[in-house]
This record gives structure tokens, C-alpha cells and sequence, in this order.
């Protein structure tokens, strides 16, 4: 049923996609767009699309002929796009047959007010049961750099591809199905969960070694930044403890502003409990109580 | 020269240095000695250890006639040892020649104690200058997990020993120059630092990122360990992120907590500085002060 899958957003996500489609079989169209010419480009040189959009209406114009529209750009850039998209969508030009001849879903790293925007933009038990139906989305998957450069097909092999589906009571729709058929063709897990579960699970488990890492990266770098010879020592020294807790230093505020303005509540959370349990750590450097939170650091990790 | 190595503490470290000294072609013998009958077992099985000493007493007998004393043991049972040889190595009974006729080293993951120490116990200056001398050094290279049975013989290639001399401004000794060509005949690069900027520089390079890393582990259990389904789906939806800012969560308390009581003081200054960092991103998480954060972060990740 699948047959034009459209790209919005060529960067490493939207073209690792395409190229996990081609990869696993698809055979249909891939058609892209980007607001990069240079993304666009890139994604198209990999093969990860077939065709281009050269501007956003000509992407609105692609957006109606496809089966499949992938939103693959920051959070706030996907709510644009929604809202761009639900008056094309929802003009039902596309819809020959009786079930929703479109599916939108996106790949947006916070989910609440995306699926509050789809409840609102795409209602799933609107009467007019052929207009598009959205399916809010998550590949756990990424790099700490972006960009179609780094695109590869195997990206989401063995990473988990959450779903926040508007009514998860209901059956998946066919075209719903098929593309959750192609995403397990990546390779990758997929995992239903509740949209505000979503952005508390996620705040801990990727948005707080996020803030974590460029806080640590930061702060090096204004208290050795400056003097060439404690750089130089810094980068001695400094192994595989200090590479990996400041690794997703080197990740774009571009996509991260995002998501820090569209799940604040829970990112201050989880930074707060944090500091709290640094202080706490910090005032037991030389009491028992440090025993206590090894043993807990060790029971958590012997899980992994 | 160096004929005969005695190793003090044959776990992770100690082990890997008895690896490393077979596979870059050292033919002499290394015996050891461990408080645990099975760390010594499984370092001698390996190969790291030739000989071992039965007990402390024994240990110390082994001490009278080695060309080189490795203490590879936690901070606080590496000041023990000191103790305990100064009496025996200064009384000049394995001395015959001109020259100091041993050398004590330590790995110690802290280093202003120990070399103080070493100036009062091993002074370089007596006037007896046959006797041992002492070199503090401190291999950056480890695992989350210690013991023997991790060992390998390629622990130290491409990572950096460092140095702290007791007296930095003399000409090392020809057996301090012979322990300097070993370690570096096992691919690791050598750097000299004075005692207080070692561990100032550990306490943010590594002492900092442990701490924050099992205090995030720890956090994590408290919030999410007691309940399994929580549990299922934090090791669902963690990936890279959570993997690499976890992934000393299980390092052991019994190394950490010398480290935490012998360079307590530039670990708090690193902690109260992150503490304060998070907090003042969590305050920015909705402003234009989030944007500073990443391009300093950026800048640091940029030269690594």
C-alpha cells in the first residue's frame, strides 16, 4: 500500500531513514525536502531520496500524493509542519478508498505536545474516516553531530522506535501497520508508551545526560579554555571517563533548544534531583554514606 | 639492572603491569603478593606473576632483594605499604654499589599524599644515597570493574603514566630511568606533573566524571529500581547516552572511597562548580543562555 514516502527533513535522522527503507527493500518512491540545499544534496547523492522538493510548497504539493509523509526535523519545526500540513491533508484529494489513505508521523525527540497538536490537527475518530491519520513517533537512535554526511542505513539496528499513538486503544489502521512493518524491517524495536510517559522516561534517560554532558563540557571549558597548557594537560590526561561523560558536549543547541523548550518541566526535574544528589555526595566525600551510593550505582548498572 | 620486580596488589592494575612487562620482553623475575589468595592465583594462571609471597612477612622478604617494588593497591593501603617497607628497604641490606640499589613506584589514583609521604620516608636528598628511592606514578588506564581476571597486557597502550618526582629538578636515577624505558616499552606515553596539579587535574578529568556517574546511577536506582516495570523500560529506551554517563556507576567503592578521603577537597570544589553549572543551566533552560552553554560545550568537544 505503501508506495511514496516523502522526507521532511534530510538531515541525519530523515536520511538514515531513507536509506534504512532502501536498505531493507522498499521499492517505492522516496521523495525529500530540507531546508538546507546542502542536506538536500547530500541526502540525495546517498541515495536516501529519489526526489526533491525545491520549496516548501512544492513540498505541500508532494505532501498530497504520498502514502507516507515522515516529519524529521526538530520538535518546534514538526509542530510548524503540522500545522502547514493539516488543511492539504485534510482536503481529502488523496482519499480514494474508505480507510485513511495518508499516514503522518514524525520522528520528534519530546512527544506530548506533538500528539496534543495531532489530537487537535488529525483526530483519529473524526467521521470523515478517510482523512490522514498521524502516528507520533521516536527512534531512540542518533549521533552526537547531525547532518545527511552522517547518514547510514544501519542506524536504527537494535535502537527502539517509540510510538505515542493517539488512541492506543484502537486497532492500528493498515497503512499504520505497514509502516510499523517497515521501521521492524529496519532492524529496530518498537515500544508503544503514553506521550507524557514518554517525555519522563526520555528526560532521564537522554535528555539528562544531555544537559549533563554539555554542562561538564562547558564548565571544562571555562576553567581550562583559556590557558593553552592546562588544554594541553586536560587532553593528556583526560581518558575514557572524561571522553564519554562529555561526548554529547559536541551536540547542536539547533535541535536541543527544542527540546529543552517543549519538556522543560521534566528536564528541571530531573537536573534538580541531580544536583541535590551531587550535593549529597559531595557533603559525604568522607563518610559511610558514599558506600551506600556506590552500592546503589553498582545495583543499577549490574541490570545493564 | 632491573632483575627482579616485586608487584603489591595483583589486581587489575597490578596484573596488567605483569602482562605488560612479559609482552615488551622483560625476562626477569616478577613475583606478587595480594591480601586475596585468588587474585594471586589468577595472576599467576595468567602469567602476570612468576612467584608469590604467602603473607605480608613473606611479601616483605620478597621486598629486600627487588630491583623494583610496584604498589599497585588502593591510595590508603599504598601509604600502609610505605610504612611498612621504609624500615626494611633503608636498611641498605640489598645495597651494594654506589647508586640507590631499589625503587618503590605506586600506581595510586591520587598523588600529594603519597609523594609527602615518600619525602619523609624515601628522601631523595639522605645522605646515605644508596638508599631506595621512591617514584610516584599513576597509570591513567583502568576498567569499571577490577580484579586480575580482567588483565590484559595492552591496558596501558596509548594511555599516560604519570609522574610526580620527589624532586623533579634532578637527574632521575639510572633505575628510574630503566622503570621509565619499561613503561614505555609497553606503548604508554610518560608525563611529569607536580603532586597538588595531578590531583587537581584528576579530580576533573576523572574523580569528577565518577562521582557524577555513579551519583546519576545511583538516582536512577532510587527512582526507578524498586519497580520493575519502570525498570523494563528505562533498559528499553536508554541507549548510548544513559550507557556511557552510567557506565561507572559500577566501579568498586573500595577504590573510589581512598581516592574520595586522599584528595577530598579538589573533588568538592569540582562537584560544588558542576552543581552550581546544572543549576544555572536548569534556569536557562527557556533562554538564550542555553545557546552559551552548547557553543562553550561545542568549543571543548571541538579540540578533543
Amino acid at each position: 500500500m505503501i508506495n511514496r514516502i516523502l522526507i521532511l527533513g534530510t538531515g541525519l535522522i530523515g536520511a538514515s531513514t531513507g536509506l534504512a527503507l532502501r536498505a531493507s527493500g522498499f521499492t517505492g518512491e522516496i521523495a525529500g525536502f530540507d531546508a538546507s540545499a546542502s542536506e538536500l544534496d547530500t541526502a540525495q547523492s546517498s541515495g536516501a531520496i529519489d526526489v526533491f522538493a525545491r520549496s516548501r510548497a512544492d513540498a505541500l504539493d508532494f505532501a498530497r500524493t504520498a502514502d507516507v509523509i515522515l516529519l524529521a526535523v526538530p520538535v518546534l519545526a514538526i509542530l510548524d509542519w503540522m500545522q502547514l500540513l493539516a488543511p492539504v491533508l485534510n482536503d481529502g484529494a488523496a482519499n480514494q478508498g474508505d480507510g485513511p489513505a495518508q499516514l503522518l508521523t514524525d520522528v520528534g525527540s519530546t512527544k506530548l505536545q506533538i500528539t496534543e497538536k495531532a489530537r487537535s490537527l488529525f483526530p483519529n475518530a473524526s467521521p470523515q474516516a478517510s482523512r490522514a491519520r498521524f502516528l507520533p513517533g521516536h527512534p531512540m537512535a542518533g549521533k552526537e553531530s547531525g547532518g545527511a554526511a552522517l547518514a547510514e542505513p544501519t542506524l536504527f539496528r537494535d535502537a527502539i522506535w517509540l510510538f505515542t499513538p493517539l488512541d492506543p486503544q484502537s486497532e492500528p489502521s493498515p497503512l499504520e501497520q505497514e509502516w510499523r512493518a517497515l521501521v521492524a524491517g529496519f532492524g529496530a524495536r518498537t515500544l508503544d508508551l503514553a506521550p507524557q510517559r514518554h517525555d519522563e522516561l526520555c528526560a532521564w534517560v537522554s535528555h539528562l545526560p544531555q544537559m549533563l554532558s554539555t554542562a561538564l563540557s562547558a564548565l571544562l571549558e571555562d576553567t581550562f579554555g583559556a590557558d593553552p597548557k592546562s588544554r594541553d594537560e586536560i587532553a593528556a590526561i583526560g581518558g575514557r571517563a572524561l571522553r564519554e561523560t562529555t561526548r554529547l558536549g559536541a551536540s547542536p543547541y539547533s535541535m536541543w533548544r527544542d527540546v529543552a523548550l517543549s519538556n522543560t518541566e521534566p528536564i528541571a526535574a530531573t537536573l534538580l534531583a541531580l544536583e541535590q544528589r551531587l550535593q549529597h555526595l559531595r557533603e559525604n566525600l568522607r563518610t559511610h554514606e558514599l558506600r551506600e551510593e556506590f552500592l546503589l550505582a553498582n545495583h543499577f548498572r549490574s541490570r545493564r
